[in-house]
């Protein structure tokens, strides 16, 4: 614990830069493109504000302890700095367009994108569909967020530019294998694994990693960074699928029980439904007796069986980055992030 | 026209490079990701579908033409070549999004992404709401076509990085505003005009001529270009407008009309609108007598008008080129090219 209190200023020192850079970036365009017109800083402010509504921001958070514990050079901080800014855009630009693919009212606690402006068209009475002038806002402020991160990704090194693209390219792909497996209601748990895996398991957390240890310029950290990510990207996943079944709106400013209501099969419930027969049959329902479902979560023993996945995936995590022989100080660092990343209730 | 003759042939070599590096990048993805699920191939073939459904590939001819204008060197073939495709990406994405907010039923001759996706899910009986799977499929399709066209440019350098930047940012907010203004009803020359050179005139040729020679190691030719771009960038816009407006849609491969029918305050209107009181009474109403308008725009002579707009602004593209101090070869195809894109009739 003491070993970690050496490190942590320095991280949370490079979380605040970020945090600067993200908004003194924005602020910028804002006031650039509000000279051309009021109506242009409308794109820009979708983003700020969603930027500046919170978040937890994992992301950026192990890009820089990627970096930091691989040794990463004060030469290439600013890089870093960019690249961590640029990977909370990505996040931005995939949540405003994830909460259209959902019709999702609620983000960090306020209304989403496409909501605000969908409420904006209908009382301002502009002409035309105002679910298609809102939806359009949203999907045009994310694309803004996208060119933003390319923008502020422009000087990575040659060697994390494998790393960045394969992350930008999973999440997209990830995302339409989600819609569509729900679309088509498949039960398959390996289909389900892999959508975790590649949406949000690598990306939340892997792919931030060893973006910052090859900007450290030590990609050859990636084997066992992969281990400690892709096992923690699972924990992170499973976390978020129970807060989603039985967590609270109030805690995480977004709504819960929406996984159900639109039949997603996510990875606990697949994971579920591969030890429990009464599960698979309320889940193999037309209509989803979402209530039925949660209960029997809890009675089968899913739940209890989940929770003990997810302590065993932070072991693993802790047993990966314990044999990375990176600085003591960083080790710890990085178990403790295992432990907030998979004990959260956000 | 004896010169046009000596470049042309380079230029089309390299037009279909560009082609093949489409193809081949496109058809990589495809085999990669299908063999993850068959589901996972989605995505990528709307991408391909629209890029080998036509086009004119008017950015990458710029682009090329601006490489090989400023007499771009052999070891930079690769990157160019990389870029041309990356913003034909870059447009199809822009087209995807942009069909989605225009609700159009028709691309290059065949339906658009999101129409053909809601037509799958709605013959599949798939769960949801068709509509919402259809327009997320065109959603995600755009934004990997994004990533995609951020793959393609991982090695520009840095002198062509902020031209990429430009007009990627460009391309968002003008989209925007154009949104904004449709869904207001603003009739104002000034924000139509800005709307039409930021959407369409300077990211179809301006742009993309200044990459190229940037690529080319010679961004001082940026004025010249500029002056040529932004002219005929004009002019592109308003045959645009015409074509929309009185074109036929079994030459244009999408519908006509539509920017009337959606209340599109568009160069070519906005222009007109300067010059004659009637038109502005009739554009002035809540509901648009389309049809008034059209016969107005010929009967006022604002059409004829435009006509002659388009003419002047190739004469000044021409004396822009003229003045670059090209290669005379270089400075025929430029020539030609600017009465190619003024006159199209699609």
């Amino acid at each position: 614990m003491l070993k970690t209190q050496a490190v942590r200023p320095a991280r949370l020192e490079m979380m605040a830069a970020i945090e600067t850079r993200l908004s003194g970036f924005l602020a910028a365009e804002r006031e650039r493109w509000a000279a051309v017109d009021p109506r242009c800083a409308v794109p820009v402010d979708a983003v700020a504000g969603l930027v500046a509504a919170g978040g937890k921001r994992w992301r950026p958070a192990f890009c820089v302890s990627g970096f930091l514990a691989a040794g990463g050079p004060e030469a290439e901080t600013e890089t870093l700095l960019d690249a961590a800014a640029a990977i909370e855009l990505v996040h931005a630009a995939a949540l405003i367009h994830d909460d259209v693919l959902d019709d999702s009212p609620l983000r960090r606690g306020a209304p989403t994108v496409h909501t605000t402006h969908i409420a904006t068209h209908a009382g301002a009475g502009w002409l035309g569909e105002s679910r298609r002038y809102g939806e359009g806002t949203a999907i045009l402020a994310g694309d803004l967020a996208m060119v933003y991160a390319g923008r502020l990704t422009a000087g990575l090194p040659d060697v994390a530019r494998p790393v960045w693209d394969e992350m930008l390219t999973e999440i997209q792909i990830g995302q339409y294998l989600d819609m569509a497996v729900a679309a088509e209601c498949v039960v398959d748990p390996a289909v389900s694994r892999w959508v975790a895996v590649c949406k949000s398991g690598r990306y939340s957390i892997h792919r931030p990693l060893l973006l910052g240890a090859a900007i450290a310029g030590r990609p050859q950290l990636a084997t066992q960074f992969a281990e400690y990510g892709e096992a923690l990207g699972e924990a992170f996943q499973l976390r978020d699928d129970l807060i989603d079944t039985f967590g609270d709106s109030a805690a995480t400013g977004k709504p819960v029980g929406s996984d159900l209501a639109q039949h997603k099969m996510t990875l606990l419930l697949a994971m579920a439904c591969g030890r429990d027969d009464r599960l698979r049959a309320l889940v193999a329902e037309q209509e989803w007796d979402t209530e039925a479902i949660r209960l029997r979560l809890v009675d089968g023993g899913a739940r209890e069986e989940i929770e003990r996945r997810i302590g065993e995936l932070v072991r693993w995590a802790r047993e990966a980055i314990a044999q990375a022989g990176l600085d003591p100080a960083w080790q710890a660092e990085l178990t403790e992030m295992a432990t907030e990343v998979a004990y959260r209730n956000r």
